[in-house]
């Protein structure tokens, strides 16, 4: 692929992007500092200060602490790159100067096993996470020196990944394991490209490979420990790491999702750099299995809370799910390398899915508050009531103990730009992913092209390109090739060049237009928005005889506030006459739903009965549907995305 | 209330007694005895020879253990009363020998501190049962006494009261507290009443009113042990054992559900028999919450597995249920002792409907299978793979570690006689609480009265009553009172008296026949069995949309075996023509209902997808439901009470 330029300009993503800017990073830098009142604490930077000698303490929060303030670097560095800010720069620097002076001489970086447990280093690769939190540095060092040329960082990240790649591999004086969750794998991709040193892609390789022989790493490691774990009893559960079997004979996705997904990303990543079939092929698998059988409508990955975990095929709970913010995250890193590896729109489907509905309904309006669970029907007193719901919080929260999710949201929606094209190397194909407004340059022939993306989306689906040419040549030969997003269902959208309708060949879903293109020109993409009414597979049992409602990308959801109780007595009339109109006031701006439905008429109930015949006797209402992505922004109250009918 | 003599004589029931009587109470005597082969060992017969010097070794199973041989010896009891069995007889003789050689010098008598912890007695009231123990010790005592006239087990408990009585109360040198699993309160009126001493009823009342008194006990307790205890973290969650509140305060029932019913039992039991108003008026609120609030239509109670625990009101959820069989057991225990504080037809339908629905159906047609668990809703692969399901089993197990449900079931069913009549003091009051075929006999006026009633429910509900009178008088004045259930919700029930229909007052939900009864009289109750469709109050939000099937008392469930898969996606038809049939040749024979519904035409979905537009296209089928007390009797397979309709 062509590296190339993107900048977003898209009303509703720079809302996005600013919220990050001005606010989600300069905030998880007060959280990284203990400084949020009323938030739990991070002690991230804190751990860092004890490690590097220049404060006195205990270690303080998860085992992957460090992690939390490599992604939030991640997110800086990607912020950086299209809004330079030398305050904030500034202290990105200081937090790297605070890195390097808790590294090691011979590499080593973790301060859990500084500060708390020095001289266990490495002996506890199933839960230590000592990799994985080598993985988010090496993705920060890569994003910083990508956007500012700065390598001191970098060189961090290089000396423990030369540590790691000497201590780690197949030799007799090597440690034949690999980490308990999976990120280093992804990230000595990133460290590879941005070097071009193959011997990270071949350490990659081996923790892929490595993954899943037998005997079991993690099962002889605990023996050695004298079968002592940290969090699990037990022998280890292989599943929950993904690595009860070779990755390469994988077929179903199973046990911690975001494990799961990360290491599917760095799959697909090694398929296609070094164009390994078995493995494109058990990435193939994989995706569906995880996409057909095991995601939600609105792109949440993993069933249960125990384990924070998929459960088995169709298996969908909307009340009792887990559907982690981090999970739809990695599914949306690991869609991303699928496209890269052949470019099919069920890729950019999902991962336009969990992006609009998900990923950004686990962030506040504020960007302040997110979720880690992200359910489909919410009942606030079952969630402080039922401790089988503990865990699904009805209103977003300040702070996470383990914080796993807000930093990564940071770093996803900053770093958006790279998800919206692919352009080949010679510049011949530009694909469009996602519509979202935005401007890329490109060269293709010795032509330097400007493609400009005006979108509307989630709100209206007229999107328009326009192209500017610069350089020697009057006009530029290249195949654009436009998703055909799968919420668009009715025949084949409108595409016109230049005003005029054109007719295209469509492949792995997308439309593709083969011209050459002079400076000036216009396509328009013609996407209208439907608002439907989606079913589940019948084998999904949580859904059967019940329907969502979509509008383009978005998924919707109906909420107490604006629908009374009990948001489950409500169900969709025969005929619902959906009906959508903009307020302006709600929310901060959206589109709304509004349906026929109907709710059961208490006042046919036997007061004060559990049970009774059965009389049919409802009302008919006019019900209001939001978009999922802004549940929850009011008060707590119910919430629904599955309606009967 | 006058003691009678009941035997039942009725086809349905005598199936179930014989099943007890001739599989289920020795199938449990080589449990208990650890010879059931693939069953988790009970360890209770081997912890008492132990304890009594007869083996080495170490305690095992439960630290309540002792309850379940206590439990068993009480169903031989109940069971040798209508029928003696020398044979079995003596093997009670046997265990209650070993259970006096376990007996401490001081009347102490419980095996785990005996064995594992001697010098602890009494430092754990919170957790460790020492009570809960005795009261099933004082509850066996009392049926072995009344039913063999031996005192020898008797003597034994009351040893082991008075030893209690001596150490707890509120003088100075007694503890102050209570047991942590509410059982001893309802065991000692049974010992009042079959002793007649008042001080084990005053005992009793102390535990009742001492429970929930401030400072806290447990919380004392649990200081004392240095903040330790046996299972539950951090301080001790008074709802969990009824104790946050004094009794006579609560109006919700909360915490585990069986230590609530036993406590509401005994309640009921202190309200009738000290008059003591302020207590049957929390008996009243507490009942309403129970079963008009957070009582599933099987009769099940507790909503969680998370300490097998009432949630809160509405919240019933099908299928991470808990509605533990022991808990609708002590359901039936309560409602007993509320008819005997009144005469209240909605007591007897709770009664019923949990006897016949939730118990009857935790115990497998062969007598040696047990659910703990009694879900509305089940998916075999979810109970195996998603781990907020694994409490709930799709097939009966054999034994439970925790086994505390199968004895319980067996003392009960061997009671059963017990709970159909009440006849007052002098006769002149007879309540027919249950249409169970059966013979009382009892004495008014001088006049021996056999009231004689056969019944062939749950199957038919004609029900005739015929009255046989022996002694001076040619004639019995006396009034009878039937019960109207409330699934007989058509008007009023026909009633004749030798054959002429009969006008009858209704009080209470009993109709009344007060008249002179001659030699040879005979009444006929009619109560004709429709098949309905029963909704849930709207606000039980997981019922929502959705009805149930019952004729008379009997719930139906449709299941995989008669329906296909998934039976999720079997919906109620908009005119679904319920029809009943008898199957003789079905699970031993029962009436099968059947209706139209629809389940999604699974041609109609494009393959392999996860998410597509509603195209509504269903297909219809004749489906069949069969009694929830018969579910999982065939196979392991898809069950569910609640249908969309």
């Amino acid at each position: 692929m062509q590296k190339t330029q993107v900048d977003i300009q898209d009303q509703f993503w720079q809302d996005y992007s600013g919220l990050i800017r001005n606010t989600v990073i300069p905030y998880q830098w007060e959280a990284l500092n203990d400084r949020i009142e009323g938030a739990a604490p991070s002690y991230a930077i804190r751990n860092f200060r004890i490690a590097a000698g220049l404060e006195e303490g205990e270690f303080g929060g998860w085992i992957f602490q460090d992690s939390d303030l490599y992604k939030w670097l991640e997110a800086v560095a990607f912020s950086l790159r299209h809004h330079p800010d030398p305050e904030l720069e500034n202290i990105a620097d200081g937090a790297i100067d605070l890195i390097g002076q808790a590294q090691h001489e011979n590499g080593y970086l973790n301060t859990y096993y500084t500060v708390k447990e020095p001289g266990k280093q490495w002996t506890n690769l199933h839960e230590a996470h000592e990799l994985y939190c080598a993985g988010h540095l090496i993705e920060a060092a890569v994003a910083y020196y990508q956007t500012t040329g700065k390598s001191k960082l970098l060189g961090i990240a290089r000396r423990f990944t030369d540590l790691i790649d000497r201590m780690f591999g197949t030799q007799p004086d090597q440690i034949r394991g690999y980490c308990g969750h999976q990120e280093i794998e992804l990230a000595l991709v990133k460290l590879y490209e941005a070097t071009g040193e193959e011997r990270f892609l071949t350490l990659s390789r081996y923790f892929i490979d490595e993954r899943g022989s037998k005997p079991s790493y993690f099962i002889e490691e605990w023996e050695r420990r004298g079968k002592t774990s940290i969090w699990s009893e037990g022998t280890p559960n292989l599943e929950v790491y993904q690595c009860h079997l070779p990755v390469r004979e994988q077929s179903v996705a199973v046990g911690h999702s975001v494990r799961a997904v990360y290491m599917y990303t760095a799959m697909a990543d090694l398929a296609r750099l070094t164009d390994d079939d078995e493995l494109r092929k058990a990435c193939e698998r994989l995706w569906d299995n995880t996409t057909r059988k095991q995601m939600y409508i609105t792109g949440g990955i993993g069933s249960t809370h125990l384990g924070e975990a998929f459960s088995f095929d169709y298996d969908l709970p909307n009340d009792t799910v887990y559907a982690e913010t981090c999970a739809s995250i990695g599914l949306i890193f690991w869609a991303r390398r699928m496209l890269q590896l052949e470019a099919k729109s069920e890729y950019a489907d999902v991962m336009e899915r969990a992006l609009y509905n998900n990923v950004l309904g686990s962030m506040s309006k504020d960007g302040k508050h997110f979720f880690y669970v992200n359910p489909l029907e919410v009942w606030p007193e079952a969630s402080s009531k039922n401790p089988d719901k503990f865990h699904v919080k009805p209103v977003r929260q300040p702070w996470f103990g383990c914080s796993c999710c807000p930093p990564n949201v940071a770093r996803l929606l900053s770093s958006l730009s790279d998800y919206i094209y692919d352009v080949s190397d010679d510049g011949s194909k530009v694909y469009t992913h996602l519509f979202i407004g935005s401007e890329i340059g490109f060269e293709t022939g010795g032509c330097q092209v400007v493609l400009r993306q005006h979108s509307e989306l989630p709100w209206n689906g007229r999107i328009e390109f326009s192209i500017s040419l610069s350089g020697t040549a009057g006009s530029a030969a290249f195949e654009l090739a436009l998703r055909i997003p799968n919420w668009f269902q009715d025949g084949r959208p409108v595409l016109k060049v230049n005003g005029t309708d054109l007719d295209y060949p469509v492949e792995n879903g997308y439309a593709k237009v083969a011209r050459s293109w002079s400076d000036g020109d216009t396509l328009t993409w013609l996407l209208p928005l439907e608002t439907k009414l989606i079913a589940a597979n019948p084998q999904i049992r949580a859904d059967a005889g019940k329907a969502a409602i979509q509008r383009g990308p978005l998924v919707y959801c109906v909420e107490e506030a604006d629908n009374g109780l009990p948001i489950a007595s409500l169900s969709l009339a025969g005929e619902p006459e959906l009906t959508e109109s903009a307020a302006a006031d709600l929310l901060g701006g959206c589109m709304v739903v509004e349906g026929n439905g109907q709710v059961v008429d208490e006042s046919a109930w036997t007061e004060n009965q559990p049970y009774q015949p059965l009389r049919k006797q409802t009302r008919p209402v006019r019900f209001k549907a939001i978009p999922y992505y802004l549940w929850g922004n009011r008060q707590a109250g119910e919430m629904n995305v599955w309606l009967r009918y």
